[in-house]
C-alpha cells in the first residue's frame, strides 16, 4: 500500500480513536508492551536482518550501534511503553470554562489533533515511542522511517496492531510507510486532506527537507546550537562545571553547548583555564582572534564554524564586550534551543533572559536540562526549535489540540 | 523598499519590541487612536483617491462598500485601536511555575512571537486592526494588502509610524509592503530568517495560495462551512430560530450556516416548515433527492454543493439517517470551523460534541457565536480552521508563543 491509502485509512481509524477512553488505550499500551516482549524473537531476527545488510552496505559503526536491538534494550523499549502508559491521560481535559455573555456554557477541551507524520531516521526505537505516545494521545499515526531500519520498524508495529487487535481497536490507527518512494514520501509531506501534523525527527538535512517541502504544518525538532555566555561577574568555579557539563556530558545530543562566548573584562583570566580544562578532556577549539590572542594553539573560528552543531567533542570559542554583544551573537547564529548565562549580576541576567529568543533560557544552569522528563513532563516527542504550537521540549499535552465545547439552550445572536 | 528588505528590518525591530513594556506598549496604542483622527484629512484623501480608480477599474458595488472610509468608519476604526490598548497585556504572564527535580526554578512564560506577516485583501480597516493587535501582542508586523487599498493603507500605517516615533520606537515594527510583486509575495511567504508566523485574511483562494506557497508556519483562518444537524428529539421552535440565526442574521460571514442536515423521521413533517421559513426569507435552497421529494421546487444539490461556503442567501439541505450519518458528513464537508446539533437526546448530544472535529461544536445553539468578541477573547484576528498553535477565535493570548526560563544555582546534569 503506498503511504497515502495508508494516511487515509488513518483518517479513517482517527474518527474511531477519538471515541476510545484513556483506560482503554492505557489498556492497550501495557497490551503492546507485552507483545513487544512475546514477540522478542521476531523483533531480534528482523533486526539481525538489517544489521546484517546495512553491514553489508558499508553503514558506519556508529549507526549500526543506534540499529541494533538486543535483549536490553528490548526491555528498555517496553518499559519506555509502559511509562507512557503510566502518565496522566492528555485527552478530555478542561483547559477553560466559563459561561458567555449570550449565556451560553463555553467549554475549552484538549481534543486529539487527528493523524500525526512521523519521518524519521535509522533509530528503530522511536517507532515504539512514537507509536505509544500518539496513542496515549488520542491520535492516529503514520511513520516513514528509514530503509535501513524497515524490518525491525516492521516487526515493532505488527507488536502494536497486535495489542489493537487484541482489543477491537482498527489496526490503521498505525501505519508503518512500506519503503515509499521519495516521490511518494514528498506527496505524503503534502498531504494535507488527511495527515494534522508532521514532526520530522533526526538530522538537520532531514528537518530542512520536510520543512521545504511539507505543505502541512510541521514542527520542527532538534536543531541545536546552543550557547553558554561567562559575563564579567560570572563564578569562575560555577562557570567551569556548567561549560564543561554542557559540552561534555553528552556532546551528541541538541541541548549540548557548541559555543562558548565569553566577557572580555575577564577574557584574558578565565580562557587559558577553561581552555585547558575542556583540551584536556579532548576538546578541539575554534576560537575568534582575540581568544586566539591569549590562548595558543586554537583553531581559526569562520562564520560558518558558530553555525555549526558539532553533536561532537568540538566547539567555538568567541570573546564578547559585554551581554549584548552576547545576545547579539546568539541571536545571529544560534538555532533559538537553549542558551545559558553565567553571572551574579541582576542587570546582566534579565537582559539575557529576556533578550533571547530562544525556547529554553537558563541563568547559572547547565543547557543539558532541556528535556522532556527533565521538566516533568513525563515523556517527550521531541524539542521544538520553532515558534507555534510546541516549543522547547514536546510532551504529551503537545501532541493535543483543543476544541470549544458551547452548550445551549436555543441562543441566538 | 521590496518585502524581504522590510521583513529583514521588522525582525530587527523585533528585539527592541521585547523591551517595551506593556504600558508603553499601551500608550503608544492610545496615540495612534490619536494620530488616526488628527490625520483624518490625509486619510479620507488617499482613500477617495483609491475609491476613484477602483471604480474606474469597474469594481463592483459591493467591493467598494468594503473599501470606503468615511468619518464613522474612521471614528471606529480609532475607537477599536483604543479597545486594543485597554485589552490585558498578552505578554509576560506566567503560565506555569515549578522546581524541577534538579532544583532549577522553572517559569514557562508567554513571549512574543517576533515577527507577524498579514497578507489580505482589500478592506483597508484590517490595517489598522492588524498593526493594534499585533503591536499589542510585541510582535512586529509587515502587511501585505490588496494594490487597491494601498493609498489608504498607507496612510493608517502612517498614523501608526507617527506614534511609534513620538515614543522613541522605530518605525521598523511596521511595515506596509509597497505593492509588491507575485514573486515578491511569494519569496516573502518563504522568508522564514526574517517571519515568524503568517496569517492570511481574505478568501478562500487568498488562503489557498497562501498555504500552497509558505514555508513560514501558516495559520489558516476563515473558510467555513457551517451546519445546523436537527436530530429527531429536536424542539422544532427552537430548530427554526437556531436556523435563521444562523442563516440569516449574517450571511456573509464564516460562522453563518451553509447545509441544514435534518433527521430523517422528523423530515416529513419539520422540512416543509423550515423550507417555507427560509424561503420566504429569498433563502435558495439546494436539496438532496429525498428532501426535493419531500418539499417542491428545491434545486437539485451535488457533492460540490456540499463543499461550497456560499456566504449568501443560497444554502444546502439534505436529510440523513441519524446523528451518526450528520457527523459523517459533517466530517466529509465540513471545514472545521462551527457546527451545531439541536436535540434533547443525551445520547445524540455526546456523540455529536466529541465526534465532530471542529474548532466550535455547540448543542442546542446558533453557529453564530463564533468569535472572539463573543467568547471573551477581548478581540480577535481571525477564525483559526486549523488545529494547530491557535483554534478558533484567536485572540491576544494566541498571538504570542512561549518560552521556558530557568533560574539554577549551577545546576548540572
Amino acid at each position: 500500500m503506498n503511504l497515502i491509502e495508508q494516511a487515509k485509512l488513518a483518517k479513517i481509524a482517527s474518527r474511531q480513536l477519538r471515541a476510545i477512553d484513556g483506560k482503554t488505550r492505557d489498556k492497550v499500551l501495557l497490551d503492546f508492551a507485552k507483545t513487544l516482549l512475546a514477540n522478542k524473537d521476531e523483533i531480534l531476527k528482523e533486526n539481525a536482518a538489517d544489521v546484517a545488510e546495512a553491514r553489508q552496505n558499508g553503514m558506519s559503526q556508529a549507526m549500526i550501534d543506534r540499529l541494533v536491538i538486543n535483549d536490553t534494550r528490548l526491555a528498555a523499549i517496553a518499559e519506555g511503553v509502559r511509562q507512557v502508559a503510566a502518565l496522566e491521560d492528555p485527552v478530555g481535559k478542561v483547559l477553560e470554562e466559563r459561561q458567555i455573555s449570550c449565556g451560553i456554557h463555553l467549554k475549552k477541551v484538549s481534543v486529539p489533533i487527528g493523524v500525526i507524520g512521523i519521518i524519521f531516521e535509522s533509530r528503530p526505537n522511536v517507532t515504539a515511542d512514537c507509536a505509544a505516545l500518539c496513542f496515549k494521545a488520542g491520535s492516529a499515526c503514520v511513520l516513514k522511517g528509514g530503509k535501513e531500519s524497515y524490518r525491525s520498524c516492521k516487526a515493532i508495529t505488527d507488536a502494536m496492531k497486535e495489542a489493537l487487535q487484541e482489543n477491537g481497536i482498527t489496526t490503521d490507527a498505525l501505519m508503518l510507510g512500506e519503503k515509499p518512494s521519495h516521490e511518494e514520501t514528498e506527496q505524503f509531506m503534502a498531504c494535507r486532506e488527511y495527515v494534522d501534523l508532521l514532526i520530522p525527527r533526526g538530522s538537520k538535512r532531514l528537518i530542512r527537507t520536510v520543512v521545504e517541502h511539507a505543505k502541512i504544518p510541521v514542527i520542527e525538532t532538534g536543531a541545536g546550537v546552543c550557547h553558554v555566555y561567562v559575563d564579567a561577574t560570572a563564578d569562575f568555579d560555577m562557570a567551569d562545571k556548567i561549560i564543561l557539563n554542557a559540552k561534555l556530558s553528552r556532546p551528541s545530543v541538541c541541548n549540548a553547548m557548541e559555543t562558548l562566548l565569553v566577557n572580555k573584562q575577564i577574557a584574558q583570566e578565565y580562557l587559558p583555564r577553561i581552555t585547558s580544562l575542556l583540551r584536556e578532556k579532548g576538546v578541539s577549539i575554534y576560537a575568534d582572534e582575540s581568544s586566539r590572542a591569549i590562548v595558543e594553539g586554537l583553531l581559526e573560528a569562520t562564520d560558518e564554524s558558530y553555525h555549526t552543531e558539532y553533536n561532537d567533542l568540538i566547539m567555538n570559542l568567541r570573546i564578547v564586550e559585554d551581554v549584548d554583544q552576547a545576545i547579539e551573537h546568539i541571536e545571529t547564529y544560534g538555532t533559538h534551543h537553549s542558551d545559558a548565562i553565567v553571572t551574579n549580576d541582576a542587570v546582566s541576567r534579565d537582559k539575557f533572559m529576556n533578550g533571547i529568543d530562544s525556547a529554553c533560557v537558563y541563568h547559572n544552569a547547565s543547557t543539558r536540562f532541556t528535556d522532556g522528563f527533565e521538566f516533568g513532563l513525563g515523556a517527550e516527542i521531541g524539542i521544538s526549535t520553532q515558534k507555534l504550537h510546541a516549543r522547547g521540549p514536546m510532551g504529551l499535552n503537545e501532541l493535543t489540540t483543543y476544541a470549544y465545547q458551547l452548550e445551549g439552550k436555543g441562543e441566538t445572536r
